[in-house]
């Protein structure tokens, strides 16, 4: 029953993170921190005493100092509450293990983390004040590459990057389907927070298969076909027997998944990138209704982001290089820089996939639904020398890109960035009423409107970028605030957000209802009766 | 934010059940029925008489004669151990809120099906002694299809042929996923079950969006986007916010499914149905090695049957027409049945959908990919008048059959089937020593290999129909320790079950670890504290 699997079991050294690069400075405990509910300042010393035990000093985090690269981060954060009192940074699956006994013991939650880098959402800065973030970089380790398969088991610390040099250096011919910032986050982490791709791969919780799942008690549960005598087909089939369960393990704090399985796309002969540009916002509507039908009959097969102008702009330029008012950025001033660097209003980047003949029926079909409406498709070629074009083209292959870090930059060097990503369903309807009550929320608080939209199957995700500076503190209320408004605003109109920060996931928990918030209180409760794992994420306790 | 969404609530007619035509013909309380653990006779007859309270007395079935429609089964069942000791149909959600409200009172447990027609799976016979089904085929309202985004919210009574006349009454140009059987099964009781159909949309739960959920405690769920102020993106997103909890009502007893989402396939402009022959029962693991690569690419988008010539003799033969003896029928029998049917010992159905060029396309790849291990493609047109042709050509549009149903009186009238679903990995390598071991312990038995394999997307199915005559106890018992011997006997190599009867659940519930096993009890425990619903189901009590 086995395959050509390549087994890298501890055969990685170039992965393995270090205490230096972790930045990891001193090993004193928290002073003057927030403490966790009922949990006393000598309980946290002893706790990370304790980690220090499992993993030696080097690995422990517990003074503001050696605190510091797991306290930084762009969603806003006025009162200081979302900081973590330490970082314990375990190697494996043992490690793990006896670190949830003495956080039991000493009643100390842990905020699990894999890359820690979901930026706009939270870093490694937690939901709730006290809790010490339980770091997975140094499981790095990718065990299994099935060729035949197409599919990859990996653990937490894996960044995309290194799944893609993998795949190079063995001359694999799979592709990887990234995030933005895919080169320093992984997959594990962004499949586990429900993250979205470009590819047709994009969303990332549907190809993933088995996980490996590490419980506050410390047993270790296997997904699907994961716990089988020869569990051959644990990168195979989703589902398993009996009640599936991996669903409860994402955008939770049920449990600390500790291997993750993923499908991997074939690398397709033909790749045809492009771009349909609009003139106007208001063809935002005539855009997804020509979409929604090409989406869902796999015509367009990956998930389409229609990228605003000033979204696109804000990925390169300083918002200062355009506007030097206080309030919003006028609309004319991003059609100004729309026409100037041959973009629409709307950027729409779909991608081809396939043999040439199919590629070219379905390029004749895309460009007869865009021709009706006024939509202008242009090619790679077209576009050459375009650094907009080129940083979609790169994501809709899985190639792996930085450059929307700059976003953070938009206001100033302080990196504010929190984003707001309400879900419709993927109807032209549904668009313009989001982008008039963002515009109005965002205005209020003297922020800009940089968004796109993504279409998925049959869902449109509204991915708004709240950027703000976050060196300034009256800023940092402010966008604050305006999150917050944006959050129970879109609420109430009925569109709830897929995802959150950890700014705001009470919040955003509420728009789902009583019901929804009590099931997984009781699942919680059974899982984790000490509610030592990340307590306030997804407004669980 | 409303699309043109068709509301069925209230306007079904034809759909309504009656009470003469469930088969109730009485309402007495069950006589000498095997009670479930700690209910006493007493209250049983309370709990009943309090559910015609609720439903009329005309929907409450409690003694043999009137549980007669509940108690008839496929499955093996030599102790008489699953037959129900009562049955209460409800018609709406108060109903089987104020049911369950009932049974926690008295501690009865009940047994949810929908349809109730998963011949070879149990039927509407309950896992453990002592249950009395909620069966809810009253519940049977279309209550939304969206045109545009091709979806559908439905009852557990609806079935697919209702879906599939609604459909075609409002000339809704879009198709669905059916299993065997479908006239007389629906979406909600498969798509729990993780049933499997024959189109691209074949993984049923993979296309399910949005549940409502009447939890033990009466209280409602609605998962996903359901719970939201405007719950428009219910279907169209499935995961929501928070952990995803969809998965956990699947194969499982921790709620009551009320209404479910699912997607729907937009027809295609060009259908073309194509059956690969392969001659020799060894060409199987080539076959499944050629047919990898084109699932994974999607070059061949729907679930491919691989139909052995034994089944397909089974659907429209019996026994007695090629073989006298006792013992299996020798694989000679099939061989020459196959070859005066113009079948071949492995008969590959897979279908090509899109525009003319698409489909072109496709078939050349497939062509090409099949003439390099010998497998005869043929079409529609050379397969004309072949009624496995015909059967299989329906289903892969998502056609309605009922041709199948003849597999259960392959040995005789008795009606005995029980369906044997192990998975591995779509790997050639994993095919002939599932075979080998299947004719084993059939032989041993005495039982004939009737068996086909499935390729979803990256796994592969062995289906194997146990066929028996439920008319004679003695085989009957050995079908049932015939049964037992698979599921241990492939489980001891890895290849665990998808998908169970009644008879088995514990047994293949075992396959799958103590772990898996003991997070599925807490979660039970945290949901249904008095056990009511369905005790036994997957192996969870």
């Amino acid at each position: 029953m086995s395959g050509p699997t390549i087994d890298r079991r501890g055969l990685l050294g170039a992965g393995v993170a270090t205490a230096a690069a972790l930045g990891i400075s001193g090993v004193a405990m928290g002073e003057g921190a927030v403490l966790a509910p009922g949990v006393r300042k000598a309980d946290l010393a002893a706790a990370l005493q304790a980690f220090r035990g499992v993993v030696g000093d080097e690995w422990v985090a517990g003074n503001a100092g050696s605190l510091k690269p797991w306290s930084k981060s762009y969603t806003p954060d006025p009162s200081g509450r979302h900081a973590p009192v330490g970082a314990v940074c375990p190697d494996s699956v043992e490690q793990v293990q006896a670190i949830l006994k003495i956080a039991n013991q000493y009643r100390q939650p842990l905020w699990p983390v894999s890359t820690g880098k979901n930026m706009g959402y939270g870093s490694t800065t937690t939901a709730a004040p006290g809790q010490v973030v339980l770091d997975l970089k140094r499981m790095n380790r990718i065990l299994s590459v099935d060729v035949e398969l197409c599919t990859a088991l990996v653990e937490p610390g894996v960044t995309y990057q290194q799944l893609r040099d993998y795949l190079d250096e063995h001359n694999i011919p799979l592709w990887i389907d990234v995030p933005t910032v895919g080169p320093i986050v992984g997959p594990v982490g962004n499949t586990l927070d429900r993250g979205v791709g470009y590819t047709p791969y994009g969303d990332h919780f549907m190809v993933q298969c088995g996980m490996e799942v590490v419980l506050a008690d410390g047993e270790i549960l296997k997904t699907g076909m994961g716990s089988t005598k020869n569990p051959s087909a644990w990168q195979a089939f989703k589902w398993g027997y009996g009640p599936y369960l991996d669903g409860i393990f994402t955008q939770s704090n049920f449990g600390v998944v500790t291997k993750m399985g993923l499908w991997l796309m074939p690398a397709p002969p033909v790749y045809k990138p492009l771009v349909v540009r609009h003139k106007k916002v208001e063809d935002v509507a005539r855009i997804v209704d020509a979409m929604r039908p090409l989406r869902i009959a796999n015509i367009v097969p990956n998930v389409v982001l229609m990228m605003g102008a000033a979204y696109q702009l804000a990925m390169f330029h300083r918002r200062g290089e355009v506007y030097a008012g206080a309030g919003p950025v006028p609309e004319a001033a991003f059609a100004e820089f729309a026409a100037q660097h041959d973009l629409g209003m709307w950027n729409t980047y779909i991608a081809l996939y396939g043999t040439s003949a199919q590629v070219a029926e379905s390029e004749r079909i895309v460009r007869a639904a865009f021709a009706a409406i006024d939509g202008e498709v242009m090619t790679e070629d077209q576009m050459q020398g375009n650094p907009w074009f080129h940083h979609h083209a790169t994501l809709m292959r899985g190639g792996l890109s930085l450059e929307e870090v700059g976003l953070a930059r938009w206001k100033g060097s302080g990196g504010g960035l929190a984003w707001f990503a309400p879900v419709a369903p993927a109807k032209g309807s549904e668009t313009q009423g989001q982008i008039d009550l963002a515009h109005q929320i965002l205005a209020k608080y003297g922020f800009d409107y940089t968004a796109a939209f993504a279409i998925g199957m049959r869902e449109l995700h509204h991915i708004i970028a709240l950027l703000y500076d976050k060196s300034d503190p009256e800023e940092e209320k402010r966008a604050d605030a305006c999150y917050r408004e944006l959050v129970t605003g879109f609420g109430d109109r009925g569109w709830a957000s897929y995802r959150t920060g950890v700014h705001a996931m009470d919040l955003v928990a509420a728009q789902y209802g009583e019901t929804n918030r009590a099931v997984n209180a009781a699942i919680k409760q059974a899982l984790d009766p000490n509610h030592i794992l990340a307590p306030g994420k997804s407004g669980i306790a």
